[in-house]
């Protein structure tokens, strides 16, 4: 039996790093001393002036459950690290994604300036195609598997909307420039959403790095 | 109706630099002119000594077309360039991989020390539920599109074994070590393919780099 | 003899890719085909869209020859590739940076705000230190490596304001990227004025990338 | 009074991960649980398999105290990220590196083969050129500041011998290849004490990592 899920999982596993260390290294070049009253303005200095580095010696590392689909365009961040459940080494678990019955599915407009609006009637016929679609290929590999087959063979036939999950490790600079384009309006729904978590999550590790890129208006460092 | 295919491509697409260029940039390094006749011995010299440097400077673009699942894999080298072909963008065509009946198919060993058997009356069958499953698959999504589905929705059920095409683009250390990874006999069967095409042209353009690296054991640089 | 110069030289030497190139690489996206009319349409679309990626597969080497000091702000872009000449394997010329008379020269305002004046008085006085101090560092070393001192140590005295060469290869994205932040007011002058001379160069070569580029504000991609 | 310093210093700021973490990320492509007891054989595996990237989430952050040509090499490693102390910004201090009467400074063979020999009388003329330099520049720089000169402008005159600091932070896999360039018998040897120190501490953070890839020949991966 197929698990059907329609969310992604973002679990914090690690980090370095911290306001104070941003200004910290923002401090070697110029010699001087921390002072903690002025961080808001330094950090804010370095972001409206595009002084990144310092931002590079603070490292967070997630843990994400999501479907190869969206793995795809993370994994296209090549200043990220990563390890991936691999489906060579283990047998994929059949957990799918379908999208809940209010996500976005009618595509309007043209390429370049797509627009997506939602139609419950139209994604009630969708999710069942998808339950039926990830039923009937589950079972053959759940067969192929059963006689034998190569894990790295019988997996060719798995769908884009199957889990896996992966470690993703950056520095804070890179998450920000991560979040610019997928936090945004024209990221594909279930990566903006895995993005929002995060961009959520960082405002609690850094305070006020956050706060400062998005008052310059969250920009691209 | 699904075309099936057992096999993948690697069109070569442009480059720059050669041989020669290695040389010459190795040579900014101590000053001196290149000497067209000392070519093999400065290069087996920079190989060996890990001067990985100077073959960067020669960049070699290619385009595949492949499973995703090849793509998969491909795209965690992050040190090259990539644009492929959109499942957000574009309709996926129904291409798909079906291995060829000597392909390996019987997985032997544990983890790390793997080994794949072939076994055409096993991969007769396997061959049989590949055609099924894409053919259920395709239709369903050709469906959905006809009925005005986004593409992006539409193709979640799309499966690993669906052909894409990307350019790929790297500097020839890069392509390298990505030949070290990929032209092994521990890499998955359908990438060493594609990498073995490519250390094959690589011969072509840069017969003395390659000559020397071959010599060297082939190492990573 | 110590030989002075006050400007930097930036010579092309080789490229691949072009405007079509870039549109052809954002067309494996979406599978259509290029409509050399349309250029300038679908590169400014990238561009505006932060797609940068379809830049990354024309890729330019330029050699420049400027002293320590420039190349050490400019070694930091860390998606370039270098092979520089080396003060180890080579006897380093002596050729050093004297900045001309009209270069400012004056340091006002703070950390971070800081801004620069001509004083051709006060520069005269400069060039004259610098005249001594090169000829006296360069004698030291020319000595030095008279008398078999090892090039590596004898070289520790010579001052960042000496020259050096170098090859640097970037694509189109980066270099881009780095014309943000080199081509800049905020910039040191010297490298700025290397920055100016790629800008004008890749007009020739991408006329209309750069021209969306700069039409969208010379955006970072 | 320039400050003569014959040694380079490198301070722990910080660092997350561990030979479990390693572990952990491992794991995430086979799904398997980790167990403590067999932690050295799964490094074993990773490392003698060039299966690195579950080395990418241990980061570790060092500050370096060295002379600018042995930043200069360092900064060539452009999977690190830096802060480093700069002339444009702050007063350079006036330290600078003077070899220790034992330092080889003969240096034999020729291009690709040198080796190089201790010989304490030259070296003990080579200090005292090395005092008379350092000091003659200095007393320019010191007077050109306090007339009014910008520290960018009073800096090109500054020797690579002269001192800078920077934060180095990089994950354990490339501080791994990092010591496989830089602690080598062909390093250049104020950056092999360095890159020695570095492994002699990475040694206590990781011991199961470190132990299995001095086992494995210290490879690059």
């Amino acid at each position: 039996m197929v698990k059907f899920k329609d969310y992604c999982v973002v679990d914090y596993v690690e980090h370095m790093g911290s306001d104070i260390r941003v200004d910290e290294a923002a401090r070697v070049s110029t010699q001087t001393m921390t002072d903690p009253n002025r961080l808001e303005g330094i950090i804010k200095f370095l972001i409206s002036n595009k002084h990144a580095s310092p931002l590079e010696h603070s490292i967070i590392t997630y843990k994400i459950e999501a479907p190869i689909f969206v793995a795809r365009e993370w994994m296209r961040h090549r200043t990220q690290s990563f390890n991936e459940e691999s489906g060579r080494y283990s047998i994929i678990k059949p957990i799918c994604f379908v999208p809940s019955i209010n996500r976005p599915v009618v595509q309007k407009g043209k390429v370049g300036a797509y627009f997506f609006e939602p139609d419950t009637k139209l994604m009630a016929d969708v999710q069942d195609r998808f339950y039926h679609c990830y039923e009937y290929v589950f079972d053959a590999y759940d067969d192929m598997i059963a006689s034998g087959v190569a894990k790295e063979v019988a997996r060719m036939i798995l769908p884009v909307g199957a889990y896996t999950k992966w470690f993703a490790t950056a520095n804070l600079r890179n998450w920000l420039n991560f979040l610019v384009l997928r936090n945004d309006s024209h990221a594909m729904e279930e990566i903006r959403l895995c993005a929002k978590l995060i961009e959520h999550h960082l405002h609690e590790l850094f305070p006020i790095c956050m706060k400062m890129w998005v008052e310059a208006g969250r920009p691209q460092i």
